[in-house]
């Protein structure tokens, strides 16, 4: 298409050409405009050739910026939605970050491969690790209760052992791989806990220690802007290895200390999964069919149920000890019911003034984040609703 | 750019050219993109004159899962990132329905202009419905506690009159201006309860009577896709303008009784509204400040954040009435309160069996949605991530 072909498009007062000739030319167009974003793609292989050659990192926010404001300013002057066009840059800015990942641009050419051992490597997590290792180009041992290779065996071949198994198992796990870790070698985990495991690494090999814990589940599309949590055991220089290697493939780091850890999830996980556990329940409790609450989602409403809904498609075998384990548990759940007391006791009073006050509670415990919410939720409420 | 620009794309093993060169390139080719965005939107504007002039709706389903196949096949074909592709033509085709209804494509060309009061018009919703109402070529008479204006005054001079007033003045209101509707007039009203507004507008007019529920708020920034809960109360010529003016604008209408509304509202209002207060208060309580727990968020936190703050962003004046007035919320806060206390034990007694049997037992509940949920949520997981 030629840029004059611009003319051809009809201005709306004349009599509108049919349907489907209209159609048809917006079905160019959009030919077009794939033509335009594989080149695009092809660039950005080469942007992340020169920046593997050069050891510059993947994500330039600088750089997303100038682009985002750019495209911004450019939509304004060609009478485009500019909320539409910022969607359309930032799913390509992130795509474009997935491809030079791939591309291992932040890898650096002269990594030194290592022999990495994943005990558990046939779970999910376990292959989530294995594929993000191998991509970085390490040698690697899988693991598992169904592989004839042993862990004990593997550890000792290994520059890294990796403990990928179910919480209730690691403990033990670990207590019988630590002492074939070679002290020049590295014992890391990838428990939801931290203190315990942590624990025993140290007391079971002389090598190094790091433990981390991947915020993310299986599922995930893309690992840019994931995040994981590091805790240094032991070692330095495995620890900035293991942060280097996460960061290559886009994941963010928080470094932090197992207690510190433990602490922050007894709120991050277990208040969370504990409400939601607590919705689902009422909720199938309730009597009300779902089918017969579904014509009256509003947004919001959906956006709960699907984070709910999606809590009970996981395994309650990873659950159950998150909030078993979590020595906080029990103040949290203790908290919880007393909130549901007092709230139900001002609802059934019908006392708007105490409820204000509660209301005005949280507001300002949640403080200046609430504008970021209600700014980003409400992009996600518009994505749920072009979706249905 | 010409077609053969596409050649100039070095390929990734040849030494890469500067990245200021390339991204230079880039920016473009993301010009020559946003141009062929602008040519679509014109020729979007055509489609729209030519839905209005054969009444044909905005939304066709069809076309849209077409163009959504069709660009998947071009881009597995281009080597494309196929979800990113659908992630761009979703926010494509909604922006295409935005802007047809922008042109008013599904408004008749022969709508009669009628006038419309809106009692409350200077509120938010108020606003919004004037908007709403005016786009669609009405007259409006806005009636607030600061107009000069008075209510009873302008219904009688108003084919249409809507309460759009806080939920515990509406009976009020209705009451006063309701006597004063004409007999071949409409009154409606936009309350979150439905069962005794219904009451109170048809004991005080013998002019036709719309119950209405928008189930969105204010700040969406669509309205294609929204949702409102409609019950015809008297005269369905009314009941019939309603819903066609409201699907004109590009919402969605759920027909139901006053009553089945109010016992869906027990689940999708009350139960999650209840939640989020309880959550957001326990959060207040435990005594870790936010910003502790934000380095440590998982994507799926963040989103239960995202959903808890925008709801303590809002007006408690709205969410007290709405759990105070709905018939059925002692039994939803006590079932809430059951389903605690059930599973705190569980979780203190480490009941891992038990705790697997309540997971199961919701899963059953949520049925063939849970698989829905998953794929919704990752989705919009997704986007959380790429925004961060």
């Amino acid at each position: 298409m030629t840029p004059d072909a611009a003319d051809s498009a009809a201005p709306p007062s004349a009599a509108p050409r049919p349907l489907a000739v209209v159609r048809a030319m917006i079905d160019a167009l959009d030919r077009d405009l794939m033509q335009i974003l594989a080149r695009r793609m092809a660039l950005v292989a080469e942007v992340a050739a020169y920046k593997r050659q050069h050891g510059i990192k993947i994500r330039d926010a600088q750089r997303e910026q100038e682009v985002l404001r750019d495209r911004h300013e450019r939509a304004l002057e060609l009478g485009l939605p500019a909320g539409e066009i910022e969607s359309i840059f930032r799913v390509l800015l992130r795509s474009s970050r997935d491809h030079q990942a791939a591309l291992r641009a932040e890898v650096p050419a002269s990594e030194t491969p290592y022999t990495i051992s994943i005990i558990g490597g046939h779970g999910k997590i376990g292959r989530l690790l294995a594929r993000l290792f191998g991509d970085l180009g390490h040698r690697l041992l899988i693991v598992d209760t169904d592989t004839t290779l042993e862990a004990a065996e593997a550890a000792a071949a290994s520059d890294v052992t990796v403990i990928s198994v179910p919480i209730d198992r690691t403990e033990e796990v670990i207590r019988a791989v630590g002492p074939h870790v070679r002290p020049d070698a590295l014992l890391m985990d990838v428990t939801s806990i931290k203190s315990a495991p942590m624990e025993a690494m140290l007391a079971s090999t002389t090598g190094s220690v790091v433990g981390t814990h991947p915020m993310f589940g299986p599922n995930v599309h893309t690992l840019q802007g994931q995040r994981v949590v590091v805790c240094r055991g032991r070692g330095d220089r495995w620890a900035d290895w293991v942060t280097h290697s996460f960061t290559a493939r886009g994941l963010v780091i928080t470094e932090t200390t197992a207690q510190q850890h433990d602490r922050a999830m007894s709120v991050v996980q277990v208040l969370t999964h504990f409400q939601t556990q607590v919705q689902g329940l009422t909720l199938a409790r309730l009597g009300v069919p779902l089918a017969e609450t579904l014509p009256f989602t509003s947004p919001a409403y959906l956006l709960e149920l699907y984070v709910t809904a999606r809590h009970f498609a996981q395994d309650p075998g990873l659950y159950g000890p998150i909030e078993m384990r979590n020595p906080r548990s029990s103040d949290v759940t203790a908290a919880f019911g007393t909130a549901v007391q007092e709230l139900a006791q001002v609802i059934a009073g019908g006392d708007q003034a105490a409820f204000t006050r509660l209301f005005e509670e949280v507001r300002a415990f949640f403080g200046d984040f609430t504008a970021e919410a209600l700014v980003q939720s409400s992009f996600l409420i518009d994505r749920i609703v072009e979706r249905s």
